[in-house]
């Protein structure tokens, strides 16, 4: 039997999500969507050619019988409003990122979920199901390093459009790091502190880029992120792991070597979608096999509630200069 | 609606085909299974969970009125009558290699299918379908090389059993090659030349191994390809290819970069079934696929023949040492 | 005509650079030696066949008629008094690291040069003689990928000696960087912060390590430093710099790519004495090849002075915790 | 005492050596010179500003009191003359590749040498004395990859002029791994064959580009040389040893490692004189230290009358497309 899906938001993301849970993924289908833009809804519908209703609100697409669970794939705003109506109905529930759009959101949902006694939701951060990130924490996992002791990550983009600002790189960017590395590491943030080089020309003038954020986590463990979203040459994910006796990094994409015009090359992608496109499809398949077998896991409310709480520190520290200290209360047993 | 398939052959190959078109692959079922041994097509049932009728006989399952369309799994010996069955029925027929065990039994499958008018038949070479040989071949036609002159490839295993036998490295090791080359640069073979190196002292006594395999293509592309089963370090696929202006080489799968130990390393792959364990996922979803829009693709009967053709040229030349000219008639237009 | 040296101090590197520059450099030859234990100063004269006066100090050495030009190779302390010695003389001189073992004592070598009115002294800083950072250098220079805005670095060793301290990984160890860097994109230091990641299990009690120093330039340039003086898999230097419209990488030494036991690897060095070795030959032959043309170049006692006050800064940084501000006076025409 | 050097022939690599001999080795300098084109020869004493007598022929620059020893660099079909001349004076002598224009010429010499009763000659094979070439028979001796089976070699130039003839990519280009592969892996060629891939487009008429040859060594060991004349991308020269355990390769020169315009990449190098650079002096000062410590060592006559046994083999094999014997004697114990 296959899980049957309403999808409430059907742009960008929404439609990928509804594409791929009706044609590329196993035991699943679309039953129901709705959007702010009902002609966007009903658009997507007849271009995937699905069998599904259009609903008038996110509520009534919530409460129809025939929706098993949820994906929320709308403005980040209303997140927190349908996630809460999906725990309150019972209902196993998607939710892109961010959770919510504060700490404090987030928290009600933990509380909310908490309340109900089962985990429903699965967050929307992909990175730990990609390959990749999968392969290098088994090697971290495996010993053969040793204990962590530092991280060097970047993050960067080719380009980004003149509305992308200086705290964005926290909200939109960095927030794929403050997910997967506590995650890589099982470890949680202590404090930050973020600095700025000097400026790229390249970059829009109200926005600082590059940045480079300074984590320390609980164990000790250190962390720099250069953020750098002007950075011309590609989309390029760095990931780093410094143990005590051996240093593992992320693998880069396999690509064709070529050697051409004097230049042994590989190529680097310069298109976000580009590079974790396989960890959605297993992201989403893992919470439909979640679902189906009454165990939902993956990243959850806490740690979209503790990726809020990392968020807010950073930006509080790109505001302040200072080092900001991480208010993240100790995980609820419930998450274990 | 899903595809309604029949599996002949419940051996290792045939069990796992079945387990992919039940439990990964989209818009598939397996709803008939047989085996020389019913016991075995009984169990691959019941460990699967399939809903799935045991035949007596392949010639009954393909017949039956249920079965879409017919997996061909069972010993190399039976492909050619369980193939030339499913093209009398009017079946699509995937075929596990070889699609017979004599050049002239494949030709008999490519007459039969050209005189039915329509694909039926896809051969099972999975390598077209790995995500790295479709990076190189992209490459190759981007004509950022120029036109292709020599390739040099490697094919290694770390071990082969003691029944393994010095023409196996034809018929089970370079067939792979064979088939996956003439797709890579869309030429054919004219003549084949085998020279042995120095024996390894790890092979068992009856087998020449090392061994190296000069291939001429009718455009006067060179292609060496050496074949090497107990290099006991890896399973290794080469595969680079030398054009005008530049030269594309096969990507290393994706790893983790080591350092450690005085060593900076990526792991090399030692079981074969990892390496191209995703290809067959493609391989077969593009089987179904094709069924179900009613355009079969992919190695053809005739791709299967040519490698057949080639194959036997190939062991000549083991034995004859000297250069051995392929006769292969003109590709008839129906494989256009 | 050989340049005549005198070398001051017959310990490690004094012996080392004796041997060089009578055995593998060009035009010079060691006249005279002296150490503060008598017997190593001769043993050292046998053993390398020198025709060598073994003086009584190293002042007397200084003024010996027959010294074209001075080594300096004894222990730091001493360094200062014999370099302004030989600056009195109007005798050029190559100082090993540190030039003196204060800021201070350094800008009175500054002065006295100055006085002296024209360039004498070379400081033994090897790295920018290194082919590899030379050729990042080149890139940088070439505008290839535009202004530098950050550099990512990191400074390993397999194991230290029990009696290496916190601050050793200052002066001996990132004194390399502090001075190799501002070489390489012609810049100075403004600030510098020093934080301490999780400990090694690896490092004697008394050590912090490993340690993570960020520098800050006049430009705006953000440099993170990795020192990692327990990092057990080798002696192993990173330098990235990332421009506003790509990245350049130090090159890794060259070394054989082997397949083998399921890893493909290069050798990473675990002596630090190979990883320069050829960088100790250009520098002291660029020092002799200087004063026989006139022009002594390279490292010069500004440089031993940017140094030493970074230094100094950073030790401050280790004690504090804080961001610490260099106190670097604007650098005098005389340098330029 | 340094070593006098006379040199016959001031054409490109004459003028390179005496350049080399009396400015940036050690212990040599250069006395005597003598060109068919006398005002060469001033012209290079003047350029190198070098106090050496300008004689009127080779035969009396040899015979010259104050000539210790002698670099034979004029055109090949004189090499033979002269170093003859040398071995009957007695004097060490250093030539130029090929040691004579036919095998019985290089015969002769090693006739002469061993009636002489003491090595004199030393043939200019600057391979063995390359960096990356000895860490590969350092890995290849150490027995970690095993007992070698098969060598996949390359030989590749961007471009080459239209006097570049077929027999010229075994004269001028092979004839280097003819040399140096020997060298590697301690064994003598049996047999070879030449096959000759699809044309490139970019070669001039009359050549054949690319060439493949394949050599089988006495212990039956397989090496495939590619050589690409007008590979168009660079100056790129492989060697992989595959052993019974594992593959080792040659190491690629040492760049910068750049990310830019969506691209990963190493510089490749593009001028052949750029590859072995740093191979020439070491070739040379061996020849001079040999010299003075009265052991003449490196490529002996033996090795190049070996590789112009091998050179005419392949020569015959270019033009019969059959596999040739060499007709190699044993070598006389005089050479082991």
């Amino acid at each position: 039997m296959s899980l049957k899906l309403g999808v409430i938001g059907t742009g960008a993301i929404g439609q990928d999500h509804a594409r791929r849970c009706s044609q590329t993924l196993l035991n699943s289908q679309v039953v129901a969507l709705i959007d702010i833009n009902p002609a966007s809804a009903t658009n997507v519908a007849r271009q995937l050619g699905l069998q599904a209703e259009i609903h008038a609100d996110g509520h009534a697409l919530i409460a129809a019988a025939d929706v098993d669970a949820v994906l929320v794939t709308c403005w980040g705003p209303s997140h927190e409003e349908f996630v809460l109506a999906a725990i309150a109905a019972g209902k196993p529930v998607f939710c892109e990122k961010p959770l919510a759009v504060t700490a404090e959101g987030c928290r009600r949902i933990v509380e909310a979920e908490i309340a109900h006694g089962k985990r429903l939701v699965q967050v929307g951060f992909m990175r730990p199901y990609d390959q990749g990130y999968r392969a290098l924490k088994a090697v971290i996992d495996s010993g053969r390093i040793g204990e962590p002791l530092m991280l060097h990550c970047a993050h960067r983009n080719p380009t980004v459009g003149s509305n992308y600002s200086t705290d964005m790189a926290i909200t939109d960017t960095l927030i794929h790091e403050l997910d997967v590395l506590r995650w890589l590491i099982g470890d949680d943030y202590r404090s930050v502190q973020v600095i700025f080089p000097r400026r790229t020309s390249r970059a829009s003038e109200q926005l600082r880029d590059p940045q480079i954020v300074l984590l320390e986590t609980v164990k000790g463990v250190r962390i720099d992120v250069e953020i750098f979203v002007n950075c011309q040459y590609g989309y390029d994910i760095q990931c780093e792991v410094v143990g005590e006796t051996g240093i593992a990094r992320l693998p880069e994409p396999s690509q064709v070597q070529l050697r051409s015009q004097a230049s042994l090359s590989t190529q680097i992608l310069t298109d976000w979608k580009d590079r974790f496109i396989g960890a959605y499809d297993v992201e989403l398949q893992a919470f439909i096999d979640g679902v189906r077998t009454g165990k939902v896991g993956g990243p959850s409310a806490w740690d979209g509630y503790a990726a809020a709480v990392a968020a807010d520190a950073c930006i509080a520290a790109q505001r302040s200069g200072a080092i900001e200290v991480l208010d993240l209360p100790p995980r609820p047993a419930f998450y274990d």
